[in-house]
């Protein structure tokens, strides 16, 4: 029995959107007001879907709370009221556009989880801009 | 024209989780709260999703009457208000995991469904929890 | 400045509506479903309104961590996965209708709150069903 | 990096599903209230998924703000505050199911969209129907 | 004690929004898409509030199957699926405007409410355009 | 004929929460994680409520339209993508705090609104924290 099993968690943060090659034109052109030099912020929502055979003595794919405490120690509690352009290491040299922070969220989960299982990572940036990861 | 079409319904339930092959001590310690033996409860959702080819004259993949009808006679009306673990004989020798409500759904339509088409449920347990069957 | 700060917990519960100076049939036709005498259950939302002054200084009306901290010692973490009609003394004498949940969760939040704010308490049992209660 | 990235967008639209081939009281009876001659309408929710390679300069996928223009000009605005049965071309000859809109709002945004991009229209015509099409 | 129980209904209407004392010109620069001469829709999602004193017996404000049967008979089965413009006598003399529609809908439930109760309306035209009537 | 006509509007914005005139480490202390000398962020959704004198000739309240305008002119456009705490001069001597965005954003639209008319703002910073402020 294959299954899929997922669990939303929450974080709030700040950040900036800039390529440091390109000229402070050509970034405040094409990252419009997402490059605002102060700083703009989002409460961010990622779904974190885990796909295997379920364990038959338990009924369960995985305990979500297990997952919950993954999801959390690797991303939302790192993540969240920080500055991501300022506070996260992993964006030091990593654009944080919602592409590249469902990509970071997908390699710390994956790293914590279980190899026999498949991951994929929803991340909302608003309630209508969303992006999603499986590691290929 | 190859499409899915879906419908969304919903049903309350108590339930427990508790393997009888199991101590009360490691159910305890495995399921934690899920265990009280008194039960506790859910509204779940139910999103079931049908795929196959348009039906060019009335544009329609399915009457999503039809489907809602099937739903609710195979699944939701027999769930609702009820206790799981006690009510449903689906569950007597099941434990009503997320995962084992979603795969007992999924059989119960599949049964009263046109086998042209395939057949994917989703089960949200609370607005953070939620599993995915689809039959293999 | 008199300012209304809201916060948001939730508790997955089972409950039997019944009383119990009623014959069965009575109680049978007059809660249908909800009568169940094995139970049902349900995700209740709780929405925890305080109005007051805004304190100048900090620029809270309350801090809501301090507030989320009240609700769930006082109220969630004693009504999550619990039964509400055999696990909770509350409901040992008052049928736990949605009303009754409501009126119960003001009353053990007020106690603890400084008495010069107002409260309201908002509770859905369902995505349909609502009550609200002021301590009127 | 593969990853998807989507865009909601919302049009509000009367239409009237009808066979014109169809006697009318087998319209009635097939699309019930849904064949009304003087028209209902809805709230539609248009979810668009891009799927390709991350570019590896900008960090995006897509330029969201350029998929919601296209969305816009080649779809809602078309669409929205509209008679999709008699002020859209496109519906003069195919029933405006939520098939049909899926399948017409998908090769409208498809011949505006860089070809190395896989795409995937999810249309809601109420909370509980919804549909997906992506160009099979 | 004195509480507020709540329940939502929905339906799937088209209007047009016209006043016919005035020039097509001016109809068309105030209502603008709005004043569609071929109509357009909404899935209106409308709250029915009820206020007053709790019955100690049952532990209820109101039953609220009753309340919806009340709301779906007077107010959501006459307007589903429907040309508000065109079918719903009501509005024959008076524009559909939401303002209007939560009027009528106000008055169609109180005329069959116990008279001990106050009862508020909300009506949702979209996500964002809300408005409230409560018989004043 | 009294309603109540409303408009949902949102920004996304970074802040920081701190009182200057407070110790670092008791603002620290005091608002903790939203102290960040890096900033956070929010997805901040705005509720504007106008109350009023329904206008006969149009069955309007107020043009939402032109409600949304002065909301987008007077608020969220100058809040949106900015460092409410750097880069909104509103902010530059008052805490943005939840209650202090939902008092400026109430005094910016009230001196732009019909002084007929009543007016209610509510701000929710996440899906499970919100303020409201209505003038007094």
């Amino acid at each position: 029995m294959i299954v899929t099993a997922s669990r939303v968690e929450r974080f709030n943060a700040a950040h900036r959107l800039h390529n440091p090659e390109w000229s402070d034109a050509k970034n405040a052109e094409f990252f419009g007001l997402c490059n605002n030099k102060n700083f703009h912020g989002h409460n961010y929502t990622l779904i974190v879907k885990v796909t295997g055979e379920v364990d038959p003595e338990s009924g369960y794919l995985i305990d979500l709370k297990v997952l919950k405490n993954i999801i959390r120690k690797q991303v939302t509690d790192r993540f969240d009221h920080k500055n991501l352009s300022l506070d996260v290491e992993d964006f030091h040299k990593l654009n944080p556009t919602a592409e590249h922070i469902a990509y970071v969220a997908w390699h710390r989960i994956k790293k914590h989880l279980d190899p026999k299982f498949a991951l994929h990572v929803t991340l909302y940036e608003t309630e209508r801009n969303f992006v999603e990861y499986e590691g290929r």
